[in-house]
């Protein structure tokens, strides 16, 4: 990313700036955020999106949330500091990445109960600047991982936006795609424009250009045509949450994705950072789906384009069972044919 | 409907009348059209639409084009009437019952040509009258056939419009729905929204809610999703072509709902009249798959979503092998495990 998708300016008495992602790819806008409600509302509305980068955001939203305290005690600020967490995890349910960095950050701030509460302050930007840092890592490494399982010449095709926009820098599925392109392989991409908020279309193309990948956008039910015509070569997603058992929930359209695949005998590959599984679920059963507004359906693009008295059912995310992934994409490395055990022998939680 | 989709208004001088289907469901709108031109460029911009009203719509064209005719013997007449028949062909490939209705025109010409022009001009307009009210009884029967498939209760997936506004009044898909909600049944429809032009959305959940029965919209790439919670009981979809081996061509993201049914042991059915049918191709490779201007896809809803270099892939129609389909309903009957043999001995043709 050629910008920066969010960042942290200034010290401790600064502010996070991030991309307005919702204006993309027509307008490019920074948002200011100085306190945890604009962090949420920015987080609730999608302004900043994507299970990696929800994390970043709710890391800084607590150091907003605590950076006025006035308690003079651990236990005063370490309340504070749950409400701004609660708070904050209360945006949206569904990324896991978010409740590990508030996990995160609430075991730093514990680590270090016996400084001065001024410093644990610091402490905690600091650390939120570190999973920051690490995101770009980490983003990296999917990426020279996953670059080996696409061949020169590939045709790939990707779902909603798992790129640089929803991280620090890089991406996930897309990391993969941008190391791909930067080893010199001649490979393809289609993109699914992914509605209802169209993120595909919106932020995966205009990443992929940025980069001069060539990309051919679809919209969502043209890539059972697709895959059937044989230009597919494999598919690569991101995730919101990974169950022990390997199921993944990601944006809405994934499990339809994912069962194409599986029909054209397609290898369909989820890149996701370790942060991204729930070991604590045992199956994608238990991954709570949000559900959002029927005005994404009805009212895109700020036009209506359904009738006012119709229902809608606007699920978020789906889940995709294990059984279709082909492999997993860590930083840790890759988990082919995910099962509990083979994720928690990669994981090192075994 | 309780609105004419398309009809003609007034003696041989008259016009063709129709709902300008782009502007639904927001407005109502009728365009009024006395030359062939404005038929074809209706066609184009699929203000008319749906295979059966498009074939209704060429009939009337082709009046429209040959009623001025200054010719004094049926050879001129016949060389006006085939420039007619030959443009208005050119507005869309795939829909068969444009090519149905127009050689149906060609042969009743040719049967009359015995009669002075004048009177050839009058038998044409009655022909395109009874092809418009025998497609509202081949509508009426095709919902009476399908109805039996739909139990009491059930839960129906549809894809795109295949309704009163795809015919002259009743539809093809939605005919099996309405007639089953007629029979007293309690049935529940979630309706596919179908990118990019989202006849799905504007036009099937408008149909729908008029007739009173049950509708929920989602997005395509949900339809995985409702069919995984069981939410989903069968699919019924219209037809723009079908080979003679049962391959059936529809709108674009049929093929990947038909997978998809496949995948959850729903019944998948296709419902449409005899003229849908195109004996004459073998498999479905051989349907012509017209592709729509980019804009459709990127500047979908008056806004540009898109990057404006982005490329786009923006098929109109795909094919459902004849594997994937549980029966195709007609209005001479329900052909089950569609083959060759089972088509031609309930078209007749064997």
């Amino acid at each position: 990313m050629p910008l920066a998708t969010i960042e942290w300016i200034g010290g401790l008495g600064g502010e996070v700036r991030l991309i307005d992602q919702t204006l993309l790819p027509t307008e490019l806008k920074y948002i200011s955020c100085s306190d945890t409600a604009s962090i949420w509302q920015a987080i609730k509305r999608l302004s900043v999106r994507g299970a990696p980068a929800i994390g970043i955001a709710a890391a800084f939203g607590t150091v907003l949330g605590v950076r006025g305290s006035k308690a003079s005690n651990f236990d005063d600020f370490s309340a504070e500091m749950k409400r701004a967490t609660e708070y904050l995890g209360s945006s949206r349910p569904t990324a896991v990445n978010l409740f590990w960095a508030l996990d995160r950050m609430t075991r730093i701030a514990q680590q270090h109960q016996a400084l001065p509460v001024a410093q644990v302050k610091e402490r905690l930007l600091e650390e939120a600047l570190t999973i920051m840092e690490e995101d770009k890592a980490i983003c990296r490494k999917i990426g020279s991982n996953g670059a080996e399982l696409v061949a020169d010449g590939a045709t790939l095709l990707t779902h909603c936006n798992a790129g640089g926009l929803a991280t620090a820098d890089y991406g996930t599925a897309l990391a993969v795609i941008f190391a791909a392109h930067e080893q010199g392989k001649n490979i393809h991409v289609f993109a699914d424009e992914t509605r209802p908020l169209l993120q595909g279309a919106r932020l995966t193309t205009w990443e992929l250009l940025q980069a001069g990948v060539d990309v051919t956008l679809i919209c969502d039910n043209m890539a059972g045509l697709v895959m059937k015509q044989g230009k597919i070569d494999c598919v690569v997603v991101g995730a919101d949450r990974i169950a022990a058992n390997g199921d993944t929930a990601n944006k809405i359209g994934t499990y339809s994705v994912a069962v194409l695949a599986k029909e054209h005998g397609i290898p369909f590959y989820v890149a996701a950072p370790v942060s991204t599984f729930d070991l604590a679920l045992t199956s994608g059963a238990q991954i709570p789906i949000e559900e959002r507004g029927a005005e994404e359906i009805t009212c895109g693009f700020g036009k209506r384009i359904a009738p006012e008295t119709v229902k809608t059912y606007c699920p978020a995310f789906d889940v995709t069972p294990a059984k279709y992934i082909s492999a997993i994409i860590t930083e840790q490395g890759i988990i082919r044919q995910p099962t509990e055990e083979r994720i928690r022998a990669t994981l090192g939680t075994a």
